[in-house]
């Protein structure tokens, strides 16, 4: 019996990948069929898809589409035709260090089944169990995480790094989920996340649908919340985690993490293993995606600053490890120092 | 000759208050002529007019119109009806306390000259008194604070404190002005500052037409911004200032006021005397406004968020002294320890 793929997230039916289209989010669902690999780099460059682990399993998809259609035109010149495809998909965003590990498994089954008669075939394999292995990890991740948190919390989280942001039930949501599961009562205060507003749109919406307690806020409300509202912890995701536990993930998170010390705050970061960069000694190293100005000049269409306005719009920051309170991994709730080079997440 | 006002904030006529409607800003430049005082409380309320010294004044003509209404109509009860038209220009905000001190102004002018033929002239008299000496008092902070400031420097700013939030010239942005009318190259990064986007909308708008070279960020960059972009300032105005220094402004100078301090960058609070509540021992006892989640929830109509969301929507939040490096009102620069009891601002 043929494996097959079906979460609020994507969708894979054996022909196309479907992604949900989370600009539309909340007020429309509708998904994107992706039929080749280049509908698949684009949706990760527009963000129809993303959170690091979703954009990890979509590019795995297109990889796959890729190798689909260079098996049916390129005979002679596989190989180079491959390469393309990994480049394209490679090149759709910077900073989420899962679509490069991704593309990495991928490229090595390729290797691995180049003669076999049923590349395709191990190919999908491969796509699927990155994205079966993504649930499954963030399961474990959410029980690792849930002993953390205590009945009645108060959680700041920010961005999305829920089931949106990854095949399905999330990372940092993913531990809030869990929690909630386990009968604790937590609330949750959700950073809208400019310029995005990838919390006023996908995490309050994921939270409500999950019966999670929860209040929207602007993201300069943090700090104030943290004094008057009595926050226990701040949640967050991760797009990319240097070996020595410098993160990179959606801007504010860096100033999140300064206001959470400031007030004695711990601030968790949660994350596959694949989101660690055991390559990169330091955060300084990762690069971090500029997007469109129209990002912050605009919402839905309408102009909200004076034409030709000068914006600067990095999509992530960096949070110093000596910021960050414990990294969760499916494999241990890791406390400083960190230290991912040799031993990434345990 | 009679005296006349007429700034890009507003112009009194003789017979209206007319305000410039800055929830129109940056689109579209349009004045709302205020004919009686209902109507200017109205533009208070909805923020047609805002910023703490442009509240005041507005409320004095305000003021005015209740009483030129009066005159005609209320000849036995003159003394409560005038209470009535205090009580419900009052009631339109409650933070800024410049709005109270003008009604308290316009109240002893209307003690004073009760009992003369000439009280609406009187009255005419003292409200154009404060809207001159607003921008008279801006002009002198001006010079006082761009002292602080050196060819160069790269400053932060949050929400508007410009021009548009008081009678003219602005406070902290008045500041940035004058070092600029002084031929000091600086460099102002710009908080959108949501929810209202006063600093996408007004300052950037402001900054732009006066030929200062600005760049707007979300507020959630603030930080990152500190770290890589060499941040040497954090200038804001302020909404009510206690005897102790505790300042209540926009919501985001709490957290903001956090990053500067994490980050070693002096945090500058720039309001005229008039701001400075004397009566108020520390900051906790300044009422915060709660306003609309609509405010949150949409964006020029369009909504951002799931239906039936929970919000949280404080319009500002208080800085504690010991995060202001100095206060700067029209009599000098104030360094902590602060203590405006008796001596308000100098």
């Amino acid at each position: 019996m043929s494996r097959s793929l079906n979460t609020i997230t994507m969708r894979w039916d054996g022909r196309s990948l479907w992604l949900l289209d989370q600009r539309k989010l909340p007020g429309e669902i509708s998904y994107i069929q992706c039929s080749d690999f280049l509908a698949v780099s684009k949706a990760i460059s527009d963000m129809i898809v993303r959170g690091a682990p979703a954009i990890g399993a979509a590019a795995a998809f297109g990889y796959l589409l890729g190798a689909i259609e260079v098996s049916k035109t390129a005979r002679d010149n596989v190989s180079e035709a491959m390469r393309q495809v990994e480049d394209t998909l490679a090149s759709s965003r910077p900073t989420a260090v899962n679509l490069f590990w991704a593309l990495d498994r991928m490229h090595k089954c390729f290797d691995k089944s180049f003669d076999a008669s049923d590349l395709i075939r191990s190919l999908e394999s491969e796509a699927l169990s990155i994205a079966e292995e993504d649930i499954s990890t963030n399961k474990r991740i959410g029980v690792l995480g849930a002993s953390l948190l205590r009945n009645n919390m108060r959680i700041i989280t920010h961005c999305n790094a829920g089931a949106l942001a990854t095949v399905d039930y999330g990372t940092a949501l993913g531990v809030i989920r869990a929690a909630h599961e386990q009968g604790k009562k937590v609330h949750v205060f959700v950073d809208e996340t400019r310029p995005y507003l990838q919390g006023a749109r996908l995490t309050s919406w994921e939270l409500m649908n999950a019966g999670i307690s929860c209040t929207l806020i602007t993201d300069n409300m943090a700090g104030w919340v943290m004094k008057s509202k009595g926050i226990d912890v701040v949640i967050v995701g991760a797009d990319r985690i240097a070996a020595n536990g410098d993160t990179a993930n959606k801007v504010g998170s860096y100033s999140l993490a300064i206001l959470a010390s400031h007030h004695g705050i711990p601030f968790y970061v949660v994350a596959p293993s694949s989101t660690l960069d055991s390559k990169l000694d330091s955060g300084k190293d990762i690069p971090i995606e500029e997007r469109s100005h129209d990002e912050i000049t605009h919402i839905s269409g309408v102009r909200i600053a004076p034409e030709n306005v000068n914006c600067f719009n990095p999509a992530f920051d960096v949070v110093p490890a000596e910021l960050i309170t414990a990294i969760i991994t499916e494999h241990a709730v890791n406390y400083p120092p960190y230290d991912f080079r040799t031993h990434p997440g345990h």
